[in-house]
């Protein structure tokens, strides 16, 4: 019996949309099957969004703020027709018109220190696929009040949001917030605002309604110099004027936190020549791309992406002379 | 400066096991680092091993039971090189010489029951690597008591021996218990006991002291009819005389539970023409491996693995003529 028989191809891609499709596995190996079920079971809920990673002496506690699911915007990928992304969806077992796009703060102990890299989308979301940093940190055993430091890698609202909460107060109270220097430079700028497009002024207000009142609680940081015990930022503007990754280094043991080198993998490091619409200096943003792929996948150097999917820890490896893949790091059950 | 720069890279990659080399991003990005840190940090836990998946109406919990890191057996793959299956573990980020097998029984609720899918190593593991389903079942809200069936796909001790508590008693006290025919046939029988050579005495001895005072409580299934709601075993044969998958049906929704068609991806579904040591019919259990691979790559279908990494579940996909490469599911926080 071949399973599925009276669906077409298509319609069982569009039902399932993740990418499950009916599928017959042969004469041989099928069995029968139930064409539906009476009953449903009752909800439940997924496990808490964490996991933890020993770096050296560092423990690295990556936390999903969640994923958000979206029609493809038409100019995603801006140097490529729609299709050829559509395809590139596909071949990621997503559906051709829709996204799914993850976002992962990282918490750091170091040195005696709890440190929060980026923030998520802070809560308030309507459909419920964003916000879930304070309750995955709570699962994480981690209480916000506990956080002596977050570092910031760039100042757009799905990194920063997350430092207030939806009362606008500091969801980190105690915590001192450290940002590059370029970064708040620019966006802090009232000449940049006054000259921004009108698409961006949003980006610039959204800025000032979450650093408004900071002042100089906000320590500017610069490149190559440590901000927390191991904890070292390295330029790789392109994406934002002065977005950083961070690089962790305890002993031997060594992490990169790439922050956004790229969006989701399935496009972007697939194809470092693509570039998504959020980048904001698209050719540097690509050459950045492609330097920290070509070191990352030549060093077998782990890497930690805030849109990787959770929990957001994988090697990058080349494809073919311009491409990369991202091989998730296999889940460790035991410190 | 160039991190690690005193570091030969064998060193390196000894020290961090897994991989994680000492790695130079390139002058133009590399910070200043610290050679080592002096403060450690308190033991965390690491986030409990379960991960939910719908089905369709059916609702699917990967549960993992650990993973053994240990080195390779100088014939686990037994038709080739040791070197070359070295190289493939390298590839994957392990080292050449260990590798990290994980176990991962299914919890399924269907048409009003709670199906357990192959049992784990059971409890008492010295090292605490596995032995890890009933506390994660715990994490996942399932009581032991709660499972009404418990299905076998076959009768090799990481699978069976899950089904006995360490005191001998029976760890989910309510289940059916239901198994291969053809795999309860060949392992109980004593004529087959009294002719299998001594190293594989253990084996069936085992599977004797697991079922031992069970008798009829043990349900017999055949292949291709359905063993709980939406739940049909079919053959695939060669890794043990009996063994089994099953497939999942739900609406349009299928996950393939594929059992040991093979163990660890990163050999052996890489490299679908290299036999475990495991596999009691190596030129069976090669074909049952290219079919089911060739099917499930070409009809997209969801597929679990018993020794996939946690959370165990991904598409199958073509690497050249003969290969595959197995791509993990994106994490979903939302269900």
């Amino acid at each position: 019996m071949t399973i599925g028989s009276k669906l077409t191809r298509r319609s069982a891609i569009a039902t399932l949309g993740a990418g499950a499709a009916t599928a017959a596995i042969g004469p041989d190996m099928a069995g029968t099957f139930s064409p539906a079920l009476a009953n449903t079971t009752p909800a439940s809920k997924q496990a808490p969004g964490f996991y933890r990673q020993k770096v050296g002496d560092m423990e690295v506690t990556m936390i999903t703020d969640g994923a958000r699911t979206m029609t493809m915007p038409e100019n995603f990928v801006r140097n490529i027709p729609r299709d050829e992304a559509g395809k590139a969806l596909e071949a990621a077992y997503m559906s051709a018109s829709s996204m799914t796009v993850p976002y992962n703060p990282v918490i750091v102990k170091t040195g005696g220190k709890i440190v929060l890299i980026d923030t998520g989308n802070g809560q308030g979301d309507r459909k419920g696929e964003v916000g879930h940093l304070l309750p995955n940190m709570a699962a994480a055993g981690i209480d916000p009040k506990q956080i002596d430091m977050v570092v910031l890698t760039h100042f757009h609202g799905d990194h920063i949001n997350g430092l207030r909460l939806a009362d606008g107060s500091l969801a980190f109270p105690n915590a001192e917030v450290k940002a590059p220097a370029a970064e708040y430079a620019f966006w802090m700028s009232d000449e940049n605002l006054a000259k921004a497009p009108d698409a961006m002024k949003g980006a610039f207000n959204n800025v000032r309604r979450v650093f408004k009142d900071l002042g100089d609680r906000v320590v500017r940081y610069e490149m190559d110099k440590e901000v927390a015990s191991g904890i070292t930022p390295f330029a790789t503007h392109g994406h934002t004027p002065g977005h950083s990754s961070l690089a962790l280094q305890s002993g031997n043991a060594r992490l990169l936190i790439q922050g956004d080198v790229t969006n989701i993998p399935s496009l972007f490091l697939r194809n470092p020549g693509w570039h998504v619409m959020f980048d904001m200096d698209a050719a540097r943003a690509e050459e950045t791309r492609r330097r920290f792929y070509d070191r990352a996948s030549a060093d077998k150097v782990l890497v930690g992406g805030f849109h990787f999917p959770f929990p957001a820890l994988g090697y990058v490896e080349k494809d073919g002379a311009n491409n990369f893949r991202l091989v998730p790091t296999m889940w460790n059950s035991t410190l």
